[in-house]
């Protein structure tokens, strides 16, 4: 596996690549892997001739009181693990490098990106946006694969390579979970052992949810207030938005018709954790 | 020479060329083609193995007040124009295949597109930069061939595919003008007979600038004042915006220091005519 910091050199190798016919599977992160990142690794391993995992700290995507300086990083671990799954190129630029003092180009996605995480975190998505478009153009990927875990940037991104006629299929893979539900997170080391178990709230309170879907309660107000009970009973937490949504528009919906996605957020101590589900209208079985 | 309009098919033709290694020059437009159009795809001739041509007049780039509707339009003629100049493919998607019903994505150009044209044509460089960045990820091109006389809109671009790692290198070609010096345009079409004459004042206010230069007079103040006086003795003349600025980022200069670019758009009649022109210090000739 090399190791490769200039954008430059990157976009040189996906060229060369290109030219001889090699298929790219990519994956962008902003590192401190888990078994989620290395999941979407082991795909890209199976869907693309070449695999470049991105490891970016993406200045671009956090608020001025958000948690940058103390985002958790490792990348000797990091190499070492992406190393073992096959990749191929692990990309890593510096912030200089992606962002030159005279950089001064931004894009922005509308409606998908408004609600759920847009509302709490203003500009968020506007750095998603435009790091993951300039990640596209130096990488040049055929397939570009995503977590669930991050739903809405999930479905941001998608909308933005539809948008701008991105040579890109973006593939979004399952949330890779804890032995006892928690969805895995870079942000969970920043857990107290007593938060780590508070955590757990937000797996219960999706599976709350699909019991009740299950039972043929589907409109928001029911689903919505199952989830909110089990939260407000766990101690140190605090919910930033729990959403109903339309899978593809992330409009809200009233009731689960056909698909819906359960998408939460919810302070546990000073740590932001999400989750969502995908919530499947229960049909009669037997006619 | 093969007429396209469905982006997917541009896209995968495009991407078959890169796949044979030829390259691709690309040469955006508007349409209702004049000897600048043809110059342009002629260099396109030179550099590229294939030449690429979008007609497309861009709604996200006209202002609700402005001329879209308007616009001159003759796809026929120019077909006939650019299968003589030998373009391979001439590009014409629909504004509907462009902007679908739910399209929401946009790039946005900071400070090199607030100034200049960007004051009174509020949102025309976001459309620009849009459009543009669609346009190279549809049409995959190697080199992008922009006039001179859409001096801001050369820089934008120029900035856009920088800031966004776009591989492709962005050129731009000197303005071309009719045997009077009036600089060719599409929308010259709507001046009348007097409007016309009165539209040479353009040419001549640069003139007067450039003469200004040469004399070592090269203020700021000094070569405005002297472009103001041309344009203003002339009847039916408006100025909108006169500006001399640092030809990379468009940052005004309180005098021509090695070099430096006079802009301007006036007003003739209703028609808004934009110009140019470079202004190199002189210097000491024999020291």
């Amino acid at each position: 596996m090399d190791i490769v910091a200039d954008p430059r050199d990157m976009q040189e190798r996906a060229q060369q690549w290109r030219a001889q016919g090699l298929s790219i599977a990519f994956v962008p992160t902003m590192g401190y892997f888990h078994q989620g990142h290395l999941s979407l690794m082991e795909y890209g391993r199976k869907v693309g001739d070449k695999v470049v995992v991105s490891l970016f700290v993406n200045p671009a995507q956090f608020g001025p009181a958000e948690d940058l300086d103390r985002y958790p990083r490792d990348l000797e671990r990091d190499a070492a693990l992406a190393r073992q799954v096959g990749v191929d190129v692990l990309f890593t630029p510096t912030a200089e490098q992606m962002y030159p003092p005279d950089y001064q180009t931004y894009v922005e996605v509308g409606d998908a990106a408004k609600g759920l995480c847009g509302v709490s975190r203003p500009g968020h998505f506007r750095g998603v946006a435009t790091v993951v478009c300039k990640l596209f153009n130096i990488v040049m990927p055929h397939t570009a694969i995503f977590g669930e875990k991050d739903y809405q940037q999930l479905v941001v991104i998608r909308r933005m390579a539809a948008d701008l006629n991105l040579p890109v299929k973006v593939v979004g893979r399952p949330i890779v979970r804890e032995e006892d539900g928690l969805a895995m997170s870079s942000r969970n080391t920043y857990l107290s052992p007593e938060e780590r178990r508070a955590a757990l709230c937000l797996q219960r309170a999706l599976t709350a949810a699909r019991r009740l879907v299950s039972a043929r309660k589907s409109s928001r107000e029911e689903i919505l207030a199952v989830v909110q009970q089990v939260i407000s009973q766990t101690p140190h937490t605090r919910i930033d938005y729990l959403a109903l949504v339309d899978p593809e528009t992330l409009a809200e919906v009233p009731a689960v018709r056909g698909e819906a996605r359960l998408a939460l957020a919810v302070w546990v101590g000073n740590t932001r954790l999400i989750d969502n589900a995908l919530l499947v209208e229960s049909k009669p079985c037997c006619v």
